[in-house]
């Protein structure tokens, strides 16, 4: 069971450490984390998590390719680099995971397309710019590929991701190991029931980050719209 | 706000890293991870942490103390450097939250004694041997202190702490910024809950590392009970 993440400067680490506890409670599991170059790589909040494989490092076929989200996620929307090696990988494994705006991410590498997908509820308004039909779901499995909400969704992706590729005894023996019966002390944890005052002040603090993501996602539109036909 | 957290060889890792999520959301933040030596802590399933900080390195006063659990804290019960460092830091700092099994590590430490206190559902039977008083909950405030289930309940007593540190609106914008609102795929993550088979698939899992921690405890109640009494 092989699994590569990508893991990037700025990345929200829960989004690759929720999905981490998940599925390496698989046995037999292997999981890279990669990025340009090996070594430590500095979430946004400053936890220093280290890549063991790079872009180069041949890992297929892979199981699972995660791609976890993140403020730093906005470059990546238009590194070539990246995006060749998420659609490499994307093609041959047997599922792909994005957790959060990780989503944002493959549909800049041209991945959303008439795919049904979610993201962090922030960015569910960007998703049509990359052709995807957004649904409102905490998780989304679409035929090979699944999306999740923000942050700790990926935690609930990554069990229904652990029963696809292991079936559901060994998903709900890791949610047990895991403890995972949660209880959010508030009522807060997506807009719709979220106090309107909180609501109001994380969005206006998202806002500049919003404002670059959907400026990349019109650039890159526009930029689909006006390319030549495939093979012309 | 200050915040030092233990890490440790096969620590598991989501007993810190769903806590950082949270405390490293509220403005002004400084999390500290702390070992033996700076550099890579591997976790018990391969995530690589750093540590930035020595048992040497002056962080009084704290705000919070993180100590969380996992496979590899059934050491730290019987290391005298470890546990004098945690007496240390938790007769100043404001909050002591301990996560998983790293009630166990406070209570070698001493500091469990008459207390309310919980821990990850398969060592709950473990807590009276350190003189704490078990609370059948998922998150225990006494006091100052603060102790939760296994792995995924640090994120909900990170919650807890967040609001006595910041308030409940802060509270409340972090959770809606981590998109808190689970939906755990399975009715899996607690004993009360999870298939027959399930639980003690589980249980036989743990077995070899309960027997050393309850081994462990009885050695360490053994040896207070035959301790002269204080002052004598």
């Amino acid at each position: 069971m092989r699994i590569a993440a990508l893991i990037f400067p700025d990345i929200d680490q829960m989004d690759l450490t929720g999905p981490f506890e998940v599925l390496s409670g698989i046995a037999g599991a292997e999981i890279h984390l990669v990025w340009k170059e090996t070594g430590p790589v500095r979430d946004y909040h400053g936890l220093v998590l280290t890549a063991s494989a790079t872009l180069e490092t041949n890992l297929d076929p892979l199981d699972v390719l995660l791609v976890p989200g993140g403020p730093g996620q906005v470059p990546l929307m238009e590194d070539e680099k990246v995006l060749s090696w998420i659609r490499a990988r994307a093609s041959q494994a047997r599922y792909v995971l994005a957790v959060c705006t990780g989503a944002l991410t493959l549909g800049a590498a041209g991945l959303l397309q008439d795919r049904r997908a979610t993201t962090h509820w922030n960015s569910t308004h960007l998703l049509p710019y990359f052709g995807a039909i957004t649904e409102d779901a905490r998780v989304v499995v679409d035929g090979n590929l699944i999306t999740t909400g923000g942050v700790t969704a990926g935690i609930d992706g990554s069990l229904h991701l652990a029963a696809l590729l292991s079936g559901e005894e060994t998903a709900q023996r890791i949610q047990l190991a895991m403890h995972y019966a949660p209880e959010p002390p508030f009522a807060s944890g997506d807009p719709a029931e979220a106090p309107k005052p909180v609501y109001e002040s994380v969005l206006e603090a998202y806002a500049p980050l919003t404002e670059k993501r959907l400026a990349v996602a019109q650039r890159l539109a526009m930029a689909q719209r006006t390319q030549p036909a495939a093979g012309h």
